[in-house]
């Protein structure tokens, strides 16, 4: 993995952090009605807390946009329609679902982004490594999924098949947007190296996402 | 006003902190609800960050209630109903009307929070009047209904009267729950000193009212 400091264009900074603050958008969005499917009050909180941390997130991205002299709508906007349909194609109908979304997929989100964000200059790397670390809001959904699986065993296997939905949903969706934005295409080229250097990340992106599906108690 | 520095009941505290807590868990639910209702990603975004808002206060609240030896959920499971059925009874299908509800409907539900809570020992008076405290984001709210009766005065009329209705089932609701926590009743009864006590109270209550409804450009 090779740091562009120099190469990284403006262009594929904005591109960056606008699909970013417009995925912290929607994850709030998602995050906030999959909240109301909890069992408890305690859980609707949890939920509702996980999402509010992401507006924070989106907040200190579009700030930076601007910083950068961009239209923090006009970043997100070409991002719109991709994110969108991932979300409506992996609408969670239970509680579980949801917090399997938000910890599988987010995590699995936030691992390709910050692979990503790897071969951007300074401040927008720590920038975007900061807005991704995690809260330890995960570990609330983790906590709730492993204590389901251990009340009922059978729920694994339905909740395997949904995270592979979901991972599959999100090959779909991230293909259509860096095969539209030229500039972030080349980003990744560049900062990998080459075609070698995207499977290395391609590996060590799935390699984090079995450890996530097995943490949770599901089979990979 | 007496603020009742001794007299106020352990229960009547823990209502009051459970009402508010479910407040504004439900609040996040309908903000973030109603910011997808927005016509542009900065305003959707703008929506989004007052819900986080809410949710970061719902925290205080349950820390508190926790730290009184109470259990959150338990606290706030009397409130669920009458606080559900406000929102079910006023679910804003315009973006304008959702902002009024954000501004009038909140606005009147601080103000209410905040007379009961002048009767509250410290440091739980302290803490609901920092939770109540206007995060600015109500100035967002307020530009974005000046600017459309700018545009279309046609809007005003609709407007006004969705902001009766907001009222009217305020009150109904909360007429409910007061009628069915007697400790709470007795609190405000006892602070505010007699019935004429509670009159003021009320007329208080209606000139911010009143007040806020002009600011927005509206006939009260």
């Amino acid at each position: 993995m090779t740091a562009v400091d120099e190469g990284a264009g403006r262009q594929a900074v904005i591109d960056l952090l606008g699909v970013l603050a417009y995925a912290e958008l929607t994850a709030f969005d998602r995050l906030a009605e999959d909240a109301r499917l909890a069992p408890t009050l305690d859980g609707r909180a949890a939920l509702s807390r996980m999402a509010a941390a992401e507006i924070a997130h989106h907040e200190r991205l579009t700030a930076r946009l601007r910083e950068l002299g961009a239209d923090a709508d006009a970043a997100m906007t070409p991002f719109v329609a991709a994110l969108d349909a991932f979300h409506d194609g992996t609408r969670a109908s239970t509680w579980l679902e949801g917090l399997v979304k938000a910890y599988v997929g987010d995590g699995l989100a936030a691992d390709f982004y910050r692979e990503v964000a790897a071969f951007l200059p300074q401040p927008d790397r720590a920038l975007v490594e900061e807005v991704l670390a995690d809260t330890g809001h995960s570990d609330f959904a983790l906590r709730e999924v492993r204590a389901a699986i251990a009340a009922d065993p059978k729920v694994a296997g339905r909740l395997a098949l949904w995270a592979r939905r979901l991972v599959g949903e999100a090959l779909t969706q991230s293909q259509a947007v860096i095969a539209e934005h030229d500039e972030l295409a080349d980003l990744i080229i560049t900062g990998t190296g080459d075609l070698a250097g995207v499977g290395e990340l391609l590996t060590r992106i799935t390699t984090a996402h079995s450890a996530r599906m097995r943490a949770l108690g599901l089979n990979p």
